[in-house]
């Protein structure tokens, strides 16, 4: 990620807190005063974030040095330090909330997204997110899947043409949306159909789909479904689908299992920051 | 809250979603197509964010008529009806992922909340939330913790002086803190100490602190420090609390209990949107 | 196109115009005056943006009502009327240079793919825009692209993947290149190499390119290399591709032709603004 | 220029593009790799907006070095190597396409305000541009016109008082709309009449006028008012002026003449970015 | 004025003081209560900013009425009724300091204008104002200035060019100050020179300034001044001139008299906002 | 405070200057010249916001360098030094204008404060601020208010909840309005009462109000009020208050005292900007 892309969400965020300044560090720390902090992971999980926290840091005070002493994605221990920030006092008290409310949020997706990937590990499967995303945040939490070992399904409604039941009633059927569709968009895009039965499958093959989503298919249709299209499309299994389904729906061979559950679901990562000197 | 509060975070929104249009929207549905469509509530749960999910759809098309069925803060069983909605097709498509991912959010933190009052009714102990809420979304979350019967802790770090242990380590004791707060500020900041200990909490005391947070304090101690303090402060429960510590920390006598979690780690409440006709 | 799409963007410059005010307007014309102006096209062309147009006068008046007299994407004659407004004089003459340089821009783009479109009717290839475009108006540039005929390359740089020269370079060759993308992607992404020859056609047809882009290809190359792709892949010829060699690029049978022109290079289309009474 | 004036719209104009990420180049170039890179031109013309590219490149990524070769307003030839850019090689990838769609806009302005200053060498005429320029970059459009060795023309509708029909009308005569506009207006703003008759030459000079735009006029009557006009206002040609007309005006002896083409119908000049190693 | 001038201003103010909400009004008012509010006039003096004020209250509920009982320009005296303002009483509440404080300075500049204006009567000069405006309300505050009776200098740096002391040096003298000027700039551009003596308004006056300023002049020498120019440029007063010196300036026959604290240093003026029902 | 907090407000304010450049500097100015300048005061008073006049040339040009020779809140004479500047010169002349507007602001906000803070000196009673101040500007203007020895009254509507006549009235009566207000807000918040008698005062006091606004009362009746009260709220005088009753006013013990006019009404203080090499 480049920093444009996310630096002004961090600055809003700061300002939601910072608007009028930070009563007691302002009364009590000396203008001169440096510490040194530590971030620590007090649970275990993945870390995601590690840039954004140091950004935060940058934009209230850019004497803050921020030193990550883990890497993107790798997984860490409780007690695990994470990264040394060293600087003006005041700046760090100022930006720790911030920096903290960020990489908690975004580990925690890590993590979840770990979870989900080691369930399908040994099958073909890949875990993808979905545009249930906190708002404002996208390409961050989009970001923090990837880093947690998943892919990114579509970022806006602009990328692949989704074709959902009500885009397939208001056509009047798979075919004539696929073809609508076909007939207005440019060559980079995929077209997915989501199919809630193998007879919608199979019109979605016919129609020349680019993805069949199986939407909320219990793992006997789906297997059928992946078996029929049988690489002549992306399969992609969603709708519902819960950590303990996870191997038996990878186990049916379908492509890509999409969770909106590691995005708008994941608790936050406990990660702690202590001044130390 | 007025709309005034959260308009930019949802333009943002939607165009996190919407820069370049909706593809198979634009290619499937008829321009004067007008549809009604459902929100339902999939889980039980406390609804928060009617207002906001409204005027996701107002943004997108002044012409959508959106009529509440739910009321902000009501206990929702799976299956209730919670909005019907009116107009355009393809404005109601474009609009639904952002409504929806406003509504999840803040009814899964207001569902949180309703479980946290309800385990210390009967106590006196108030539920608040912290700062700990995901960037951008501040002014949001906070809401949804009243929506669901708690109350809000401080918005920002410029109102109240709460005074940590590293303020404590930089003034050299609470005693100084607490002066160099009170000395700085004026008449309407109210100044809360953490304490970890009852000789902190007794020096708070002496101090005049308003509000003496008991920072990760067992039952037994925090009893004690209720019980000493004797009203003549607030008196504040924080620090790692689960929810089936809760009635045990209420019985203390505490008077808040603040719980960071209600808005790091909720749960989004499941609710679908359906096209009727 | 949905407002929120664009209405930044025609605040923007409205403000570069009337920041501190029309001096003329406001000196001269009284309060409640009310006008009524025709918007005519002073050259054949096709039209686009009138919704933008009327969305100008709109913002800077709600009073004025905007009726538009032609249909976006259609051919007009010298002379014809596009639009007829009314609404307080002021409000009019403030806003009517900023409207036009809207409408004239993306009639001026409509216009130029209109021509790139006829040049291949007959032909199943297809005229796409690039990104290319003007900085700050992509999202109504390559509407105008549609509105003109065409259809749009990706929007951004986050979707589809084209393997350029350089990524194929720091990969180690085409196949690598598309190995590493595939690795990387979700599976809404279309994988496009750059070929500048019938070597590289062959390699990134093998590395199972989803579009391979004909480069700077003389007409025969080209014809081989669609040939010899046979449908396996989509087909774009792209560089400096002229008006005049258009039937003949679209004649060697590739699925789409990609102009930077287009959004570049047109000339605006010239329209006129006059009070009528 | 100053950088805060154009580098909302750099901004912008990258996040069009990079919102979501480069994909191709993330999944494929190595975090540490640098490149150097050339920029060349590829046709004959002027070269405007190195600056505003190297702040692209800048607002990318502070680490990229961008070195110009060749000076604003400076003619280079097909060939000339323009800037040289020097950094991490995602960075400059990322930025090119950006770049290069400013540098190649406003050098296709210099480059068609250069001619224009040409055809009128040896005249007193002075070519200005007008306020239609492309919304959201008329600081940048004006000021390739300076570097072409063109002058700016009223920059907002608050600069100047332009009387055009519909304000004659309005006041009821020219007379009364110069004496209106006077008498509200503060010591720095000229007036300009526009005039399309020699009648109307006379009025705007006996009001008072400071500038009189000749509008639409042949040669012939051109001629006249300015001979009339003697020096006692200024002059500005103005009105569908295409390239061959220009000695012709030039040689009326008027002072200014006024070209909207020069900003809504230049075309780019085509500039190339080469990564060399 | 156009309300898209200023309501990002006032979107602005109403976030300062209402980001978390209005704490007492949401406590205390009931959803549907309903209020009538008087503005009063608690001082004589100048009303500017009724519109900007009904914007305040608009802009914080679509549903608030507001009828000016005063007209913009126009003397109120104590106790005066200004607006009447209906509407949901928790908005009026919401809305009510924010819309007071730009009215209050509005009125309070156009107050202190109006002094001005009335002690030159009789006399030629015109009462201007400078760029010593308060940051971010420039439009707003200029505007009051004109309601006040005065009329505006420069908005901002590059309508006029103003040549200082420091051109003077860096040019190497007012002649070749104005000729490097008068060479870059276009028609519509004034130049102002700043004149310390004498001799300095002989040498602009030969170098063909539009408009001299007579900076710090006593009255005998402003007045020799005026008279050798006698009209072949403007004149304008400048320099630390208080209320008490206006009528001996204004005799001296200059043209303008520009008045700086206007706008930095005019005292609110007082107006009250009462719930009459 | 920390510039995060401010650089939004200086950068529309540079704009509203600068937004299509600096005419005169641009045409005279050489490109590499440097300067050294001077801020003097021009008056007696108090000196706050050299940190964002810093801030100003800082963002005009980073290659300037600023060293304030003053402190922030220190008093300085007329002819004292306040900063020497230097750097380009045309970024000096950019800058100048608007560093300028803010300094003269804050200060003579600052010097308006401490004249207040003098006159009570020997009381306890402390100066505070309102929320009157200056759209766009209050948290720099309660920063001024600090600087110059006042402290700051709530910044927004969301800190303290402040119940007025228009409540009490909404609620029935002052023991209802604070129950209400009470039962909602959280343990920050407290909670202050406009009374403006003593029967008001009793009944506040009564209802548990934190502090109570002793409201356009007279010397003995305020006097009458803190004797009642005893120390068990806070007092805080408040109403229409001049330089002249101060003295009387902090004698009846009152322990604050908030005064509107210090960012309403306060003269700019005057400095200057010299070039002086």
């Amino acid at each position: 990620m480049n920093r444009l892309q996310y630096e002004d969400s961090i600055k809003m965020a700061l300002l939601e807190d910072l608007r009028y300044g930070d009563l007691a560090t302002a009364a009590i720390v000396r203008p001169r005063q440096r510490s040194k902090a530590l971030m620590t992971a007090k649970q275990d999980g993945v870390i995601a974030g590690l840039a954004v926290a140091a950004a935060v840091f940058e934009m209230v005070d850019s004497h803050i040095v921020f030193n990550a002493l883990a890497e993107e994605g790798a997984p860490v221990c409780r007690g695990d330090e994470l990264a040394q920030i060293e600087g003006p006092t005041a700046s760090l008290l100022n930006a720790e909330r911030t920096a903290l409310n960020y990489l908690q949020r975004l580990s925690g997706i890590a993590t979840c997204t770990r979870q989900a990937v080691e369930l399908v590990q040994g099958y073909p499967a890949v875990i993808v997110d979905t545009r249930k995303t906190t708002p404002g945040l996208r390409v961050l939490e989009k970001y923090a899947v990837r880093a947690g070992g998943g892919r990114n399904h579509r970022f806006t409604l602009s990328e692949a043409a989704m074709i959902k039941d009500n885009h397939i009633e208001a056509a009047g059927g798979i075919t004539a949306a696929v073809e609508r569709v076909r007939a207005d968009v440019g060559p980079t895009v995929k077209i997915e159909v989501e199919a809630e039965s193998l007879e919608q499958v199979r019109e979605a093959l016919a129609a020349g789909a680019d993805i069949i989503m199986l939407d909320n298919m219990g793992l006997e249709e789906m297997a059928q479904a992946v078996e029929f299209i049988g690489g002549r499309a992306l399969t992609e299994a969603s709708g519902g689908i819960t950590l303990d389904r996870l191997p038996g729906i990878a186990a049916t061979g379908v492509n890509f299992i999409s969770l909106g559950w590691l995005t708008h679901s994941a608790k936050a990562l406990d990660i702690s920051l202590n001044i130390v000197e």
